[in-house]
């Protein structure tokens, strides 16, 4: 029996290994139809920032350490043209065809946006896979640029901000709405656009772009741009294919990652996934998402009924020393979905004052008609990540704000105060129920 | 109508100022024995470091502030010597009668050991009050002590040695068991032992100390002594009024925090509390218990009927940095409260291995009958409190190991790696179970 899987990062791999552990006789093979595998995309910014210094280290694994340690056939530049399932076969762009028993969809998401006009000139990039950071080190190097544009306020947007601030070049950040992170909810807005202010990185929001002119985008002058618009699922090939999508626009799947197309199961960024505070399925483009969907397509695919319940929507990002953490619905989403919103932010010490504190902030937000918790916020310097991973549980188990006021976390000055910010903001949120 | 407060720390001012915020027009009195009120206790250590400079700094709120902003009456040098319940009012050692209408006891903890003989000579100390912390400080800027033995390897043990170490004092720790911070597991007692090792800190386990010589203890030369032995209920005073202490030797509460005698009500240290995990009563002396219990108690003496659920046993210290968060039951305590306990313990990086990561270990402990995680200890360096955190919010929820594999975390290289060390160990035990 041979599993064919149609991607080689996150959800592909992940997919093929865990098949491979599985079911040792399986035959795997794995069609990448670029020239790397395995890369850790979240760590290309940190490579254009100089911290990470070769793009090897942000290889995980060679096609060689799949064959010879899991026995899987990582192929690269093996573009699958077409899925002819009816005969069990995918067709690579040179026309050669594979049979599979099992096909596991991970082809990822792309480029959302239509390129501006101007978009294919050497100043301008993307930074989605090695080679975009290859060749954009390479420019700052050879080139030297005094100013640079980055379009786009999502996270990417932000970190290459950071990443090109750190290299001594001035950023100008321009965005088609007023959103950061995807929120317009002025806890995250304003701390962002101060953090912003406060390092010279000019914030223009609601900016018209109508293409990218050899020296300057929308009248702000740049030796360098670089687009981070955002990303869609990359589901054309499913689609062709006759594979369903959802309403998100993303393959739709069930809890064992199937397809409507029997034998066939899709993982990561083009599938979609259950939102548990909603219930509804959602598009959540994360490196955690994918290794999970992956995990369980690949242990689905070999006969296992394992499940992936779904995602809570947590992220973090760091933007010139900021922590930012967010999990579950803003309170503009929780609106949205029609949820009775009640949210409160507050400041406090993430330590005892004596133990040299800084300000965290903590957004909670809540359903008034049921007390339960819908999402939060943290932003600050340190602990984020932990904090934002403890909202994260609570809304996993569906708590209260009444229940989640109650939680005995850890307390010791190097660690956190007596009354952590994220019971603090719980408090004050209970009055407002 | 007037409240009376017996003790002026951490439960008995949470307990005044809630009773405060929700009556207006009581007369409330807060005693306290000694001299020093809302001393932060668990910053007594940094001081003895020298992290912390001046003792006032770990003093939150003087007496004239809760008068003046409060209202709140605190008398320091106030020993509460009886309580005449029947007639209602307490008796102080001074003769003094001040009359209540409700009461709330939060006498806190004392010393758990019988002074060894010779404990009573000036190189002898307890780090119980700012008193004991000033004059250890003393002592050492005087006498500039070279080696020092201290007893116990409780946290606070660990701490003082930590923090004498930091002065240039060769320490020697010892203990009268095999327990570290009341653990036998393997997991933290290695991890310890490992790090004392490796600052020269000399560790005597299973030792007998008959008694404190001039210059050493138990054969170890010693210019100076720490007593870190640990504590007890301090429920004297309770006990003479007939109220009830519960098998922990605490004084039994609802969790209301209601005393068996009417209108007396006990929180903080002093009191037992529920553990979540057993369904039983337990005693944890923390800070962040007692300020729960105390708001508790406050609300509830005006006639809230607010309710305290109980703990999980959360605590996390820090020793010669190293961080250790423990919560729930460790494998030998969820065996002997006769739990299938199942328990695995993980290495893992705590960000990417291209962004400096350094490893965390994580112990998972879960139910073989049930699934039902049960307790977790987290140690390393960055993101402890966090990690701790996540695994006690679990606890609190009930989750099993194959809902808390399911947690949707944070996930950037800045602060964890795609999988995080918890979730690494919840599939290494799922695998147990």
């Amino acid at each position: 029996m041979r599993l064919v899987v149609v991607g080689a990062v996150a959800a592909g791999l992940s997919a093929a290994s865990r098949a491979r552990r599985l079911n040792p006789h399986l035959d795997i093979v794995v069609l990448e139809k670029g020239p790397d595998i395995a890369h850790a995309a979240c760590g290309l910014p940190y490579y254009i920032e100089g911290r990470v210094s070769a793009l090897e280290d942000l290889q995980a694994y060679s096609p060689e350490y799949f064959e010879r340690e899991r026995r899987i056939t990582v192929r690269t530049d093996a573009e699958v043209a077409a899925i002819a399932h009816a005969r069990r076969e995918v067709q690579l762009a040179d026309g050669e065809r594979i049979p599979y028993d099992r096909l596991i969809i991970a082809t990822g998401a792309v480029s959302a946006s239509d390129a501006f006009p101007g978009s294919d000139q050497p100043h301008v990039f993307t930074l989605h896979s090695p080679a975009d950071a290859r060749r954009l080190k390479e420019f700052i190097r050879a080139r030297r640029p005094r100013s640079a544009v980055v379009i786009g306020a999502g996270y990417i947007g932000l970190e290459v901000a950071d990443a090109l601030h750190a290299n001594g070049i001035g950023v100008t950040l321009l965005a088609g709405d007023s959103a950061i992170l995807g929120r317009l909810d002025a806890t995250v807005v304003d701390a962002v656009k101060r953090r912003l202010d406060e390092n010279a990185i000019a914030y223009r929001p609601n900016t018209l772009i109508r293409s990218i002119k050899p020296n300057e985008v929308a009248g702000v002058p740049s030796d360098l741009v670089v687009l981070a618009t955002g990303m869609k699922p990359n589901t054309a090939l499913a689609e062709d294919a006759g594979i369903a999508l959802g309403s998100t626009g993303a393959i739709r799947v069930s809890d064992h990652m199937e397809t409507n197309l029997h034998d066939i199961f899709a993982a990561g960024d083009c599938a979609e996934a259950t939102h548990l505070i909603t219930g509804r399925a959602c598009w959540m483009p994360l490196g955690t998402t994918a290794n999970k969907m992956g995990r369980v397509a690949g242990a689905c695919a070999v006969g296992r009924r394992e499940r992936f319940a779904g995602v809570v929507g947590t992220s973090i990002v760091r933007v010139l020393g900021l922590g930012i953490g967010l999990t579950g619905l803003s309170p503009a989403q929780a609106r949205a979905e029609g949820f009775d919103a009640v949210a409160t932010s507050i400041d406090a010490p993430d330590r005892p004052r004596y133990f040299r504190s800084a300000n965290t902030t903590v957004e909670l937000v809540a359903d008034r008609r049921t007390g339960r918790l819908l999402g939060g916020a943290v932003l600050g310097v340190e602990g984020i990540a932990g904090r934002t991973n403890v909202i994260a549980t609570a809304l996993h188990a569906g708590m209260t704000v009444e229940q989640f006021e109650q939680l005995d976390l850890a307390y010791a000055p190097p660690f956190a105060p007596v009354w952590d910010p994220v019971l603090i903001a719980a408090r004050q949120l209970r009055k407002l129920l």
